[in-house]
C-alpha cells in the first residue's frame, strides 16, 4: 500500500496557522511523524493560501525536506503553485496531486508532469462535472489513461482517483466508488489506484468509522495507495488488517510486527 | 443483515458452567441481551456435551423460549440432538447449523429440515474435505443449492457458508472466502450467504480488528447473513457502516438512529 500522508494541509487550523507563521519546527515534526509511520509521500497543501499559495508551497517545500528524504504529494490545482514546488524540490520523484479529465486543467499541468517527470493523481472527472455512475468513471479513466500515456507518463506513474462521493448524499455512491476501483483496477493493472477516505463520510457522524470501513472496501477492491492520517493508529491498524486478509501481507508477517510493536489497536 | 447471534456456546466457559448447573438466568440473560442487541436468530451450541448433547439441547431450548420468543439457531451436527431441539423448539421456524455435502450428514439432516420445515445452513465441504479453491467451494455451493431444493427447501431457507480458513494459515484464504461469497451471491440471488467471522482470525493475534475487515469485506462482496456476538458493539458498529456504506441502509438512517441511540463506537 502506497500511503500518502495527508496532515500539512492548510484546511487544518493548526497547520494553516503554522505555515502563516513560518513555524518550521510543527511542520518538520509532523512531516517526519508520518514519514515514520509509513507515508511514502508527504502531501503539501497550501490551498487556503489565495494570494501566495505557490510562496506557501515553496517554503513548506524547503522546511520539509530540510528534515526529512521522503518524496512530496504536490497538492495544488494551481500551476503556478505546482511549479513551484517542483523548483524547489529536491526529495526524489514527486507526485502530482491532481489532474483531471477537464481540458484548461489538464492542459496546464500535463506539461508540469511530463517536464519534471513526476507521478500524477488523476481524478475521474472531466469538463460534464463529477460523473454519477461507475461506467461514466471508468469511461473518464480510460481517457486520462490513454491521454497520460500518450505524453509520455508511464502507466506505474498514473493513479487513478474514483472521485468518491458521500453516502449521506447518495446511498449508492459508496458501492459506485468500490465498483470503480474494481473495474479501473482489472482494466489497467499496471496503474495504481488511489483514494482519500474522508469523502465518503461528509456530513454524518462518527466519520472515522465510515472512513474505516471504506478503507477495508476499497483494499478488497484493489486500491493499492491511500491518502490518510498514517498517524491514526486505528485506521493504520485496519489497514494492516486489510493487507492480511487479503493476502497482500504474506504469512501475515507485517500484521504480527506490527502487532509485536504495539502498532496495532482496535 | 440477518444475525445470528452465537453466545450460547458450551465451548465457551461461562455458558458451559452455566448449561451444566442449569443456570436458567445466565442463559435467559444472555438470549435476551443478544436478541434486544438485534440477533434474528439465536445459536444454540451444547456440542461440549459428548454424552448428554441432545438433553442439553432440549433444556437450552426450554430454557430460553420461556424468555423470548427468537427463533433458534440449532447449531449441532448430530441428528439426536439436532431432533431434540426440534421436538422442544417453540419459537416458531429454525434455522439448523449445519448441513454439508457429506453423504452421511447430509442423509441424516436434511429429513429433519424438511419435516420440519426449517431453514438450513450448508457448509461448502463435501467427502473430499475442506475445498481448497473458490471454484471448488462454488461447485459444492452448486450441488448443495441443486440437492436441498429437490428435496423441497425453497432458496430462501438456504444460508451457504463458504468454510472460511485462517489468513494466518494461507494468505490466499482471505480473497478465497471473498470471492465465494460474490460468486455464490451473484449465481444465486435467492439464497442467503452466512458466515462466521472468527474462522478467519485463528492464530493470529488482536483477532477481533481481522473479524472487523473480514465483516466489512464479506458484506461488501454480499453477505447478508453473519453468526457473530450481537453483544460486540464495536464489530456491530462495523456492520451498520459497512451497510451503509454498500447502499443497504438508505439515507443512513440506520446509522444514524444506532449514533443518536450510543450505539455506534470505534
Amino acid at each position: 500500500m502506497i500511503i500518502i500522508g495527508e496532515k500539512i494541509n492548510s484546511t487544518i487550523k493548526t497547520v494553516r496557522a503554522a505555515i502563516e507563521n513560518r513555524d518550521k519546527s510543527f511542520i518538520q515534526e509532523l512531516a517526519a511523524g508520518q514519514y515514520d509511520a509509513g507515508a511514502a509521500y508527504i502531501d503539501v497543501n497550501a490551498g487556503m493560501f489565495y494570494e501566495n499559495e505557490a510562496e506557501s508551497m515553496e517554503w513548506l517545500i524547503h522546511t520539509i525536506q530540510e528534515g526529512i528524504q521522503a518524496p512530496f504529494s504536490i497538492d495544488s490545482p494551481n500551476p503556478k503553485a505546482i511549479l513551484s514546488a517542483l523548483k524547489a524540490n529536491r526529495n526524489g520523484k514527486p507526485i502530482i496531486n491532481s489532474i483531471t479529465a477537464e481540458k484548461e486543467r489538464f492542459d496546464a499541468v500535463l506539461p508540469l508532469a511530463a517536464e519534471y517527470g513526476t507521478a500524477i493523481i488523476a481524478l475521474c472527472m472531466d469538463d460534464s462535472g463529477m460523473p454519477e455512475t461507475v461506467d461514466e468513471r471508468v469511461a473518464i479513466a480510460e481517457r486520462l489513461v490513454e491521454k497520460l500515456t500518450g505524453e509520455g507518463i508511464s502507466p506505474e506513474d498514473i493513479y487513478i482517483d474514483p472521485m468518491v462521493r458521500p453516502v449521506g448524499t447518495g446511498s449508492h455512491y459508496g458501492m459506485v466508488a468500490i465498483d470503480t476501483i474494481r473495474r479501473v483496477r482489472s482494466e489497467f493493472p499496471q496503474v495504481h489506484v488511489t483514494s482519500g477516505l474522508s469523502n465518503i463520510s461528509f456530513g454524518i457522524p462518527l466519520r472515522k468509522l465510515m472512513n474505516r470501513a471504506f478503507l477495508v472496501a476499497a483494499i478488497t477492491a484493489g486500491l493499492d495507495s491511500v491518502i490518510l492520517d498514517p498517524l491514526d493508529k486505528g485506521l493504520m491498524s485496519m489497514l494492516y488488517a486489510a493487507e492480511a486478509l487479503t493476502g497482500r501481507d504474506e504469512f501475515c508477517m507485517n500484521y504480527l510486527m506490527k502487532f509485536r510493536e504495539g502498532e496495532l489497536e482496535l
